[in-house]
């Protein structure tokens, strides 16, 4: 008899010089990477988070987000400048970092070390029309293909995504509300910290969208939903995450926004889930359920609610070390270590 | 009015481009760091983890623990040549690793790369007399201090502890047992994976101790406790603990056996805690009731229980991310970014 990939991978794990299942999350992480590659020394090379930044209409009427659209664009200079959290934790961890511009309102100097891939500047208001067509929506997905190819082409295998765009918590919980069929106040959030005012404000707007656009009633496909709801960053994220998924990469999901992207991901690929570690539950009000509908046990909890990949960056280290285990660890034979009697 | 150095902290921290909070627990350890090191710009330096080895009397017989005492040498030979996990997680995160023969039942090779501080060859049976001496308890926690004495000369100032010893949940079980005056049951788990029967035995076992050493009537002073049954590299690690805050070090804690050990230096010393940052929440039965007791809200949860200061191991990334934040972001002033409308 043949064992399975996975089994031979248990019994590699069985055998490293700790008590069964001692390892806990990082066994199963071992595991599962292990699996994805198909492989009993499994590794992680060019780890790599993209960042994609838009702007969504309904910002501009403030109806829903606490900070100016304008930080969407300020946030982006941040983010070249080095000056942003994620910039940090990827520079601690050695992650490569890449910044999108999907659909920022803003025109950037094409000197600027980010990727140009403004679809539009930002999205229309989806209060009041569908927030983008349906070109944009299927060129902002081949877009997202590309990038992550050429970063796959560069010998990246394990990826995770962020985002930035003020106002795209509303998009993500209008996308969760109509993917997993659940109430619009189960669904909405603080985001970047709305008090109970604005919170009420943002639930009221969202509840007049979703009518607006006949959610939460009818089969919608995954494009129509990004065109009526979405967002460039959230469409472009989605053509990532298949795109990974096509190239058997490690997908590390991180927070609110990104894991909506999935939601709309993985019901063009159902299959998507195997490649994905969810890195953390969020903070934003939402998230678990999201996870919960993934069946996920995040890596970490940390109570973060600030996007940008910063949960997937500090995850890595944590599937580094499983590999880590995994390839470097003695076994019980090799170091002369008794077993249980 | 002058700010204290915490608020001073968090005015700087909630001054970074991010919404207020938003870094959750990263943001409470920048917080916490700071105020250790009473500074704006803390920094972590020579990070260390110290593992203490002893073997306990009570191994011998068998009737606590389902692998043979002589695990505990073998796993010292293992850490000394790299093999085990807590040798992985350190090298990979740059964390200087040195690893003490506090009292294992075996005669080392004095060229091995380990601090030779036996104090005997384990702990005598303490089902049926005491574990140690009260000359052996002073010695040990003498010999804890030095050991991080010699570290902070040569510039450590972040310093977790780990342990191995082939018995040492029961001791821990017992230290917790009678300072935090819990019914044993309750302080009892399966340690290194002790199935249904082996778990009756050990908690029968540790109830006929109880009686003996008449825990759970009296208060005890913290070296009898440790006397009647302790061990060399709880007693050690608890003269570690009371030097490192002495010398305002950053304590990282571990797991179930290291708290244990922390009970016992907080009894000593009650402001211990003001130096300690909880690393995870260990799987063995009993450390969430630990860390209850502490108040802590531990970095990680990943169903871990190895014990070896692996947890720590895997913190520190993230204390040094939340220093990174601190030290590194932008703030909304420097990165030109608006703030909340």
């Amino acid at each position: 008899m043949t064992m399975t990939i996975q089994e031979q991978l248990q019994q590699k794990i069985n055998n490293k010089t700790k008590p069964i299942g001692a390892l806990g999350m990082l066994e199963e992480l071992a595991l599962k990477i292990g699996t994805v590659q198909n492989s009993l020394s499994p590794v992680i090379s060019k780890q790599h988070i993209v960042v994609f930044a838009g702007d969504h209409g309904i910002a501009a009427t403030g109806k829903v987000n606490p900070y100016p659209q304008a930080v969407t664009a300020q946030m982006v200079l941040n983010f070249a400048n080095g000056g942003a959290a994620i910039n940090v934790f990827t520079k601690q961890h050695n992650i490569g970092l890449t910044v999108v511009d999907a659909g920022v309102n803003f025109d950037f100097d094409a000197s600027l070390p980010i990727i140009h891939a403004k679809m539009n500047y930002g999205t229309a208001d989806y209060s009041r029309s569908a927030a983008m067509t349906m070109e944009e929506v299927t060129a902002a997905i081949e877009k997202g293909k590309s990038i992550v190819q050429a970063l796959f082409d560069e010998g990246c295998n394990t990826i995770g995504f962020g985002e930035m765009g003020i106002g795209n918590t509303s998009s993500a919980s209008l996308i969760m509300h109509q993917v997993l069929n659940l109430p619009l106040h189960e669904c909405v959030g603080r985001g970047t910290g709305a008090n109970d005012k604005q919170l009420q404000r943002k639930l009221d707007t969202l509840e007049e969208v979703s009518r607006l656009h006949e959610l939460n009633r009818y089969d919608i496909t995954p494009h129509q939903l990004l065109c009526r709801v979405g967002g460039f960053e959230i469409a472009m994220m989605c053509g990532a995450y298949l795109k990974a998924a096509e190239l058997n990469m490690m997908i590390v999901v991180d927070g609110f926004i990104t894991t909506a992207a999935l939601l709309i991901a993985k019901q063009i690929n159902q299959a998507i889930t195997d490649f994905c570690v969810f890195a953390h539950c969020s903070d934003e009000n939402g998230h678990r359920k999201m996870l919960e509908h993934f069946n996920a046990k995040p890596v970490l909890q940390l109570g973060m609610r600030l996007g940008e990949g910063t949960g997937a960056a500090l995850a890595i280290p944590l599937l580094q070390s499983a590999i880590a285990f995994l390839n470097e660890m003695a076994s019980f034979e090799s170091a002369g270590v008794s077993t249980k009697e």
